[in-house]
């Protein structure tokens, strides 16, 4: 019973998972359907691959990740399909998919057999068109090369990691705000350690570090280690990114106190 | 393992659609349940109908279509089962399942049967108590005379077509506001051909015909043929319905500009 | 295939209920995974109690029931797991469980047994590290005591009962407001009979009593038994909540009008 993860940007009123779901299980009617999220912001390739990337992880190998978010439909954008030693990714070709292709074993490839594809293509909707159906081949159990020709020039969106400055200090952002107004940065819980430290953000400094949600006041602000294993802020009982006003991108910098 | 699709207006919150579904397990442990859309707007059986309607072609033959949408629930109208060729549909006989009693070789039936319902019927809640168990007992077989008495008068609503009038224009109207502000019109996409068109809706002119997203700058508006195959005005990286303003049942009008 | 139910205050767009999915099918591949509400609000342990313990009633026997809503992650609060005759509870001993804990032959146990964690557990996410691979664990058949420690002290959140007053009128609250803006009230529909009987509400007196929402005018205040078999008040096509400006603990008082 292989599984099939579905991420996109088309919210759930509409019907348009349904009929990806519906294409998905007339071609491989054991497959496991799991919703990531279909509230990607619209046309949010960035933030479809952090939520998609960070879940992955936890899903038993074989797993076939099924996302579309994809503002180039119908244009020249590649379909894909990206196979790495311990699952299978089928979506556009946007950068949508930079975590898995910077896998070792990752392999590309670009979707040009049409008789894997539905019968009428739309020009708006390849993702019950094109990728719901490959997506359910592949949990049949055809190959790759069946499916699409090999690449070695899938895009990639540029990594923005963060780094260490000269004066000590550390620089990261803002890579998700979730829906509790925590704000997950990219920065590795491992790489502050013992000595004393304080986020600035906003004009703001935070200096109370902390192992749970429970070690502050109601609405203050706390540094704490991620589900993601990168620093997060957070407000307890609150929202933190409604209460420093910010949002993905805002750069949170990292000093020494000491 | 037979699908069972799920259409409401109830949200997701409370918990509604997962009795439904537990109840559906107890008779079906077997059925495959898919979430069509639970956001229908309160009481939309118009609405209902079109996202049930446009999903229901993509899946496979033999797939149970359950839709609630009942502002009649506890009054007299009577619970439905209809039978096509391709798939049964059971909800509240109230216009929601229009298309499918249009299709060739459909068939409806009264549910009076109280013995394949739960054995205490709430006044507020058929879905759970008459709708999920019904749904259940046709996956698991039961045919439709056991489960009602056949009918020739199920609830059809006025469906409005685009008409082509005496001076040449083509009026339509929007059908659907879909998650991304894009309005979805009744005309199909074969309806207006190689020649010069522009379309107007609210006091506005669309000159634009396109094939994607992606033929026109930012906020713009665009026609284009939609992934229901019929026109749809989209305005890109935007919102159109919030550009013009304008919902579903809004006029729209196609004219030569030869 | 063992059911499992999920009820968080996760919302849906983060990807978080997808990983304790991908975590689950894992360890228990053939599990029926069943989404009661992600949308509980943030921390609102009493409002996942109520969705949960009215949804659980409608499962079959030997289902499970996953549900996180755990304002004391990482802190000393204990992981739990909950057995009855006909299901099991697995989350965190804050109070969530109260109704499941005054079930006759419930019997509590303190997970202790890490090695049927993920192996490594995050401070602020012990749905996905510890509360998801239990739950699985359960469905392949591990026995609780295998899982835990018995205990005796679970919390319990204090019950809130209507009464009978000794001037004879009864006094209730408001424990759901639902999707459509019904106010879901604690006083069960057998309890106030033939008479003749008025609900006060927020210094309003609603009189109409009735048994289907198609009994009263548009936007008319009435009072019917819910489909949780206690009284509701209901605004006909409209938000009784928003009409009365009322919430979750409102009083209601029923009175006499004899």
């Amino acid at each position: 019973m292989t599984i099939i993860t579905l991420t996109t940007d088309f919210g759930t009123a509409d019907g348009y998972v349904g009929a990806m779901k519906g294409v998905i299980l007339g071609i491989a009617p054991a497959a496991q359907l799991v919703d990531l999220s279909h509230e990607i912001a619209a046309q949010d390739v960035r933030g479809a691959g952090y939520v998609l990337g960070r879940a992955a992880v936890y899903f038993p190998a074989g797993t076939i990740h099924l996302a579309v978010v994809d503002p180039g439909v119908g244009s020249r954008r590649r379909p894909l399909l990206i196979t790495t030693p311990l699952a299978s990714y089928v979506g556009p070709d946007n950068g949508l998919f930079t975590f898995a292709l910077a896998e070792a074993g990752a392999a590309a490839f670009e979707l040009d057999h049409p008789e894997f594809w539905l019968p009428n293509i739309s020009r708006t909707f390849h993702g019950r068109d094109i990728f719901a159906p490959v997506a359910a081949h592949v949990a049949r159990g055809v190959a790759p090369h069946a499916l699409g020709s090999p690449i070695s020039n899938a895009v990639r969106l540029p990594l923005v990691a963060p780094q260490w400055h000269s004066d000590g200090h550390l620089a990261g952002h803002v890579v998700r705000v979730d829906h509790f107004g925590n704000l997950i940065t990219d920065i590795p819980g491992g790489w502050v350690g013992e000595g004393r430290w304080c986020a600035e953000i906003a004009g703001r400094r935070i200096t109370q570090f902390g192992t749970t949600y429970a070690d502050i006041g109601a609405g203050e602000l706390l540094i704490l280690v991620s589900s993601a294993d990168t620093f997060e802020i957070a407000a307890r009982g609150g929202n933190a990114a409604a209460l420093l006003g910010v949002g993905v991108g805002e750069a949170v910098d990292f000093r020494s106190t000491l």
